[in-house]
């Protein structure tokens, strides 16, 4: 590092580099970023406006998606009646364990200054607030199936969700959580399958399209499977620590929840059947990978499609006369810029007016990884220029901070397809990245070296196995958790399909013949 | 009432009209239209796609306008802990009765198959599900803001909250709703009443333009005040039964809150000060005034600016060789209409092809209150027509259905105005109601008779008051909640400004003179 960068960093940079810490310079980026902060709240967070913007970007381009592919959303009950779980016993063996129970809907004062529950307005049966919404939403279609005529019904709901965790760490773990949760019913198990798949193909596009995050997906492993589901399918993603983040799942739940809910339909046939249903979510975690991806030393890198702000201007003032016209300038450039289109939408442009000094407000963009940061100072109008920082090459060779002035004119010609580029610069490092780290390795042997202690980033590695079920699976998970280590899923369309295929060889595990391929890795 | 309309009505109108029994009216449009239902979670419901889609279209336009005054979207936790209620008297006093409180977090099997709170996971300190946030977005505040640099703060948040309601009645009053919450700082109290008065601004022109609901903007009285607010104002709606609706708050809390929280500036001076805050709200209640001010005896009317769907387009097939003819005709034709733009976006056009009768879907869209309804036979094909419905006037004169056939081109040539008269008649209608149903009154006994037992639909009176606080304040509301009556708000801008004024008289209930006029009516 040059002398000069690393005064800059020591003025502006965070306070530790992925290097030293990696789980320290996460929560430094959250903080230094303004993305969000411990609440006072066990295990809940509050989202800044800057977090919540990109997750308001992720709604809006994920819920087109949901919606272009026939979903409506509806909003169900936050709270779920303790006999509702009861009804699914293998369900409640995953999910009862640790959620957050409404047992009393009134307080008093406690006769010394202080508030208690009512013991006279205890409930008569607890409520739940809701972990996830398959037992009221499954209550609700076997209201609304009747016939063959009603399917599919294809519907998603936004909302909260609490799981009570021990150790939670901002967006990745959190008590409670902002998500989406997607749930369908279908006349066939074919037609659910299929749906199950669908959504782990938008979940994919949209993960690269959006948030420049590639992707790997496949079917989690039997251990793996959400309580009550056939098969569990994800989308997971490298993290620059080398380590995985399942950023989204889809669930083929087959008939189990038909079953305990009673969602049955009359046939063409005037003969009656269970429903096959999926659901599918991804949640706020998603903001947790688009750090750990796109994230450096100097702050957070947002993509252009989902940053709040894709450019901000910072005007150079200087408490004199000459400010106005400066300002002015600002406005009138930051309306041209408005008036743009990229990616598919208007260009979203601030003017930043913030009482506090320009070095001050550019390093706090930076740091929040706004795509382009423009400053203005009065040499600028004056020769109808603008100074360009972009937050993707923030530095020169020699170490120095990129600011190119160029005329004002240039900029407003190539801003889309800056944007444009920034944004497929950050999937295209993405995508290397997935790809530098995962290793094929061919027996247990090179797992154990692959992952052995003092190895840095050893990413991921792609192994045979035999696929095996039940103990022998449970052995399986033994043996990879003494590493630390998870299967995180079978891919997708790999060629490797068991003997006599092109790739044939024995599963790393068992040694018996292997039936396909696997991704292992130490996870989120 | 025409046979014909009579017959009509008699196979697809709604169970009960208006005039039989308003409240089961309205229970029964959010069931024919497809709203929303009862959860079997009390107090809550399920909110179903065409009332969620109604919601997500106010959210949008509300959304849109929030931002465009300077406020920025965070998120806050779902969970407040209990001590932060006792922290302000006034706020516990107004706010603690009935909430839902989180006392354990895990569930352990009863050893009877059932499923119980573990007595082995119960919190040290309970939490509150919000009932509003005032408390914890306050006490994340106080870390925010240190110098007058940080003022104003201006934020929103989109969330659902719990009020514990022992009766419950859809989208007025349930125990849990969706709403959004803006919570703001300022250096001044000028400042947080000017940003007070701005919300309720917003409130009122989104209402007229939006929800197509005139409504009256005024300060609430005294009596009715958010508890630890110094103002409250509110926009009133008149519901066709004469029930006013609080469709929006807005609160001035001076520096109350900020004393209970801390929230504490530097100001440029150097000194400590107390900084002045506002909350304002509206929530899915106002679905329900949408439905009592839009509806009528065939289902409800949504105004084409919260519409889901704007245009639906129903085929009508007969399962024979020409309707594939039908089909390609209506999917062009929904591609045309879907290109063009009104109310400043594009139009919302759906195709049906939902299996079921085409009598069957045209009568759903109405009780919908989609504003258009597109049917397309095998004639209108041959013949390059459409069949044209309009909600806003569904019948002829002589009673019968005023469907409308025209050429194809002058639907696609006319439909931006269709949609922008039937917004524009739905408020003039509205206001129209409003003004009708608003009757001055000059004293006491004119207010007993005008709300007389037995008198129908009386509407709202306009009154003097002199504006009495405590004791003798409450001797009035004693003696209009005899009569069922509230005092909604006292309208901004009057002229009537006490003694000497033009309007200048005495108060109809203290005979003192009057300072200013209120409105009186009851409400839901």
């Amino acid at each position: 590092m040059s002398k000069a960068r690393y005064l800059r960093r020591m003025k502006h940079a965070l306070s530790v580099t992925r290097d030293q810490d990696f789980a320290a310079w996460y929560q430094s980026v959250i903080a230094e970023a303004d993305l969000a902060e411990e609440s006072g709240v066990r295990g809940c967070m509050v989202i800044r406006p800057w977090g919540y913007g990109i997750w308001e970007r992720i709604q809006r381009l994920l819920d087109d998606r949901i919606k272009a592919t026939g979903h409506e959303n509806c909003y169900f009950p936050l709270f779920i009646p303790l006999s509702y779980f009861e009804k699914e016993a293998e369900h409640v063996d995953g999910f009862a364990k640790e959620m957050a129970v409404v047992t009393h809907h009134r307080l008093v004062g406690d006769g010394k200054g202080g508030l208690v529950p009512d013991p006279a307005a205890k409930l008569e049966e607890p409520l739940v607030v809701r972990p996830t919404s398959e037992t009221v939403i499954g209550a609700a279609f076997a209201r609304w199936v009747q016939s063959w005529r009603d399917l599919p019904v294809l519907i998603n709901q936004w909302a909260n969700v609490v799981r009570w965790e021990m150790r939670t760490r901002m967006f990745l773990r959190t008590s409670e959580f902002l998500w989406q949760e997607g749930h369908t019913a279908h006349a066939t198990a074919e037609e659910a399958r299929e749906e199950t798949l669908r959504m782990l193909e938008v979940y994919r596009e949209f993960s690269e399209s959006c948030l420049a995050v590639h992707v790997v997906t496949g079917e989690k492993p039997e251990n793996e499977r959400f309580p009550g589901a056939v098969a569990t399918y994800s989308i997971e993603a490298m993290m620059q620590d080398g380590k995985a983040l399942q950023a989204g799942t889809s669930h083929f739940l087959g008939t189990n929840f038909a079953s305990a809910q009673n969602i049955r339909f009359q046939n063409a046939g005037g003969e009656f059947e269970l429903a096959n249903t999926t659901s599918w979510g991804v949640s706020t975690r998603m903001i947790g990978g688009v750090i750990m991806v796109h994230g450096d030393d100097d702050g957070l890198a947002v993509p252009p499609a989902i940053a709040p702000w894709q450019v901000v201007i910072v005007p150079m003032l200087r408490d004199g006369p000459e400010d106005q016209a400066i300002i002015d300038y600002c406005r009138d450039l930051r309306g041209q810029l408005g008036a743009l289109s990229a990616l598919g939408e208007p260009v979203r442009a601030l003017l930043d007016l913030k009482a506090a000094k320009a070095a001050t407000k550019r390093w706090g963009w930076v740091k929040k990884g706004a795509p382009v940061v423009i400053e203005v100072g009065g040499r600028d109008v004056a020769g109808g220029n603008v100074s360009v920082i972009r937050r993707d090459r923030l530095y020169r060779e020699d170490g120095k901070l990129d600011s190119r002035v160029m005329p004002r004119g240039e900029l407003v010609d190539t801003l889309q397809q800056v944007l444009e580029d920034v944004q497929a610069g950050l999937l295209a490092r993405s995508t290397e990245a997935l790809r530098a780290r995962i290793v094929p390795v061919e027996d247990w042997a090179g797992v154990e070296a692959h992952f052995a202690e003092g190895v840095k980033n050893p990413g991921w590695v792609d192994v045979r196995w035999s696929k095996p079920t039940g103990a022998a699976l449970d052995r399986v998970v033994e043996r990879l958790k003494a590493l630390k280590l998870t299967i995180r899923n079978a891919p997708l369309g790999q060629t490797h399909r068991g003997e006599g295929s092109a790739d044939a060889g024995n599963c790393v595990f068992t040694g018996e013949p292997a039936v396909e391929r696997v991704l292992i890795g130490r996870a989120y």
